[in-house]
């Protein structure tokens, strides 16, 4: 019994816009609960699980800019080439010592860069302007000329007031992160749990990749492809193997991985209308909520998610173009959104197309192509061969160029919109 | 005894502009040798020690784009929708089956998305236009038109042909290599071992990450962001842990490391012209050969590096920025072209500068910076505070502005040169 364009109906399917398909998966995802603690050396390429807050104003004393000589401003205000003012060395500041004396008038301080600057100075003078010398057992600094242009004295608090938020839950852990976190004290940092997804191929041409080949059969790339992709998105890839085109076995497969301690599965393969296709059955009869099955987008469109018991089950096409475009535009807004770290607007910019591209379609396309900055302009060309089963030139493309549906193509030289891949690891 | 110019005299520093720097320390870098052998899972992060080259032609086989019936064009070029052209079908090909029989006229075979076309068969037809049917004891189709756009038929070699190189030595490993690779069947990648790099802080002003703040010390955040920095241009960092400002005991511990198997040593701190900069006098002593030792930029002008028995001594500032770029100007090309994976122009991009910038200076600047995609074109913006004493704000930067030696500045909406950061790993 056929019923008309709803998700129960393998043939006539409703068909959504990729954007309503993915607020429809966006608000099945919750961000993490669970987190885990590591040593700060770990945390790199992490998501922070809660914001990280300064406990004291950084600097948290005052700071030199410059080696030199830390001086009252007022003593030296007068001072040229011609008429050097003479001040008394009282002291001398390495980096990390504690200034013994407050500085009166006429009195100066040795001081090396990033040493603390002693109370009474208000100035640092670097040592280019300034000659040392000695004399009746004392030293004695003549200072040429304050900086103008500058105190060369860091004030406490200048970089952040204490109470400040630094990072917010959600960033990931890059070079500047470790900087905060190590200039916080954070010895140990809390971190989202990675999300575990399984990925599952099914498909009876699929070979392993050590296999020799066989006529009919190819190599499962997406399986490998898929792994790399999640983990660019945070994600911890827990293969799952493949099954051949066989509904019982997936079906049983496909229970035990829901029931497991993964956070989403990704089955590839089977999700059309073909005679094999056993992924579109399992989402007529299983226990979950089909959020959609036909996307008005290529390649793709038979692109399905799900969810049950808040577990995605994502079925991607197995032509791995088709495989790719659709993680980026499902799987990775999802994993990242359980990581609080999910903002559409991160992902998209808009470019120049390079080159025509006049090919007709009722749904938009999502060209894999490459985004080059050239003179100050943004350009976008699609890449080789468009086709949804190409595999080799997936890794040429850095951003998909949006096609909106068109009757006529698109020309050269307009504006598109296009998304930023995410699935090759910088650099 | 001071020489005049010269890399061995301390003040008098002979001033290299930063390109011939970067010539005279890649003319020193050797690309490894050593590569490790490592499962195709493993691989993901990793650089190619050899070219990929495919070993047969992909596809390997006539491929199906479509799901549908195998035909003869002959047998179809007149069929529409009217005077559908009726064949027997002949055989059901499943992805992964081998066909048993070559198509004769008047014949077709049902065919899935990925199967293998039948010798004799020169297209496909989608299914939506055609319809099967039964009658004594028999299988037809009758087809109303063969798509005029193409074949839907994927010939051999038509993504590659056997003996084309895939991938180069020397390239990263993301989603689109995996795919790649997998495809290959290369279950083992030949990639290079990670350049271990030690990491030396000195200064006796820095407190360890987990230790309380005290008056004129500050955390050592350089050691942290350094390790994300290494492991982000393909490193493996090796803390070597802290020295104060002590020379011996720096001495003994650099000679130790560059005796170690790390490939290079990055040191912070000490390299200026302070009264404790020790970096400065070891590399006025050591027996290595000083490539550099003060450098037309700012900030870092004083930064260092030398050559030992082929490996490499960096000494970078200990003001953070300044540490941040000696790293992604000099440390980051080297790491990279140790791997065979440097070339100047992926890092380079040109950008309308989004606000003036008046500072004046004699030496180029490389501001920290944030570039952004605006309507197809390029902006960058220095950010906040820039001092090379900042830390926080690093984070807040994807891109150095390079603001050339300038007596008035530049103006908001000029183009200037921007290098790319690569401190981010994503994830």
């Amino acid at each position: 019994m056929r019923q008309n364009g709803t998700i129960n109906d393998k043939w006539n399917r409703r068909t959504l816009t990729p954007a309503e398909a993915t607020d429809r998966l966006l608000a099945c995802v919750r961000p993490r609960t669970g987190f885990e603690e590591v040593p700060l050396a770990e945390a790199i390429g992490r998501r922070l699980a809660v914001d990280a807050t300064t406990k004291e104003p950084i600097p948290h004393f005052r700071r030199a800019g410059m080696d030199g000589y830390a001086v009252r401003l007022e003593d030296v205000a007068a001072a040229s080439s011609e008429e050097p003012c003479e001040l008394e060395i009282v002291e001398h500041i390495p980096c990390g010592a504690v200034p013994l004396r407050k500085l009166e008038r006429g009195q100066a301080a040795r001081i090396m860069t990033g040493g603390m600057v002693p109370e009474g100075a208000d100035a640092v003078v670097m040592q280019e302007m300034a000659e040392a010398a000695c004399g009746h057992g004392r030293e004695y600094v003549r200072i040429r000329k304050a900086d103008p242009r500058g105190t060369h004295l860091t004030p406490i608090g200048e970089e952040a007031a204490e109470g400040t938020i630094l990072l917010r839950a959600g960033q990931l852990i890059g070079a500047g992160e470790m900087a905060d976190l190590a200039t916080l004290g954070s010895s140990r940092v809390k971190v989202f749990r990675k999300p575990r997804v399984a990925i599952l191929s099914t498909g009876t041409e699929l070979l392993d990749v050590a296999a020799p080949l066989e006529p009919g059969k190819v190599r499962n790339s997406n399986a490998y492809m898929l792994a790399a992709l999640i983990a660019s998105a945070g994600g911890e890839a827990v293969p799952a193997g493949t099954v051949p085109d066989d509904c019982d076995r997936a079906e049983r497969l496909l229970g035990e991985l829901l029931a497991s301690d993964a956070d989403a599965v990704v089955a590839t393969g089977g999700v059309s209308v073909g005679d094999y296709d056993i992924m579109a059955d399992y989402f007529l009869r299983w226990e979950g909520t089909t959020l959609f099955n036909k996307v008005a987008m290529r390649p793709g469109s038979p692109t399905t998610a799900g969810v049950w018991k808040e577990k995605l089950l994502f079925g991607l096409s197995g032509n791995p173009s088709a495989c790719f475009v659709g993680f980026e535009l499902f799987v990775r807004p999802a994993l990242l959104a359980m990581q609080r770290s999910y903002a559409a607007a991160d992902w998209e910019f808009a470019a120049y197309l390079a080159e025509d591209y006049l090919k007709v379609n009722a749904y938009a396309r999502y060209v894999r192509g490459r985004a080059e900055l050239r003179e100050g302009r943004v350009e976008a060309r699609p890449i080789g061969l468009d086709q949804s089963s190409a595999v080799l030139s997936i890794k040429d493309a850095n951003c998909l160029i949006v096609i909106p549906p068109t009757k006529s193509g698109i020309r050269r030289g307009e504006l598109v919109k296009a998304i930023r891949l995410g699935g090759v690891i910088v650099p």
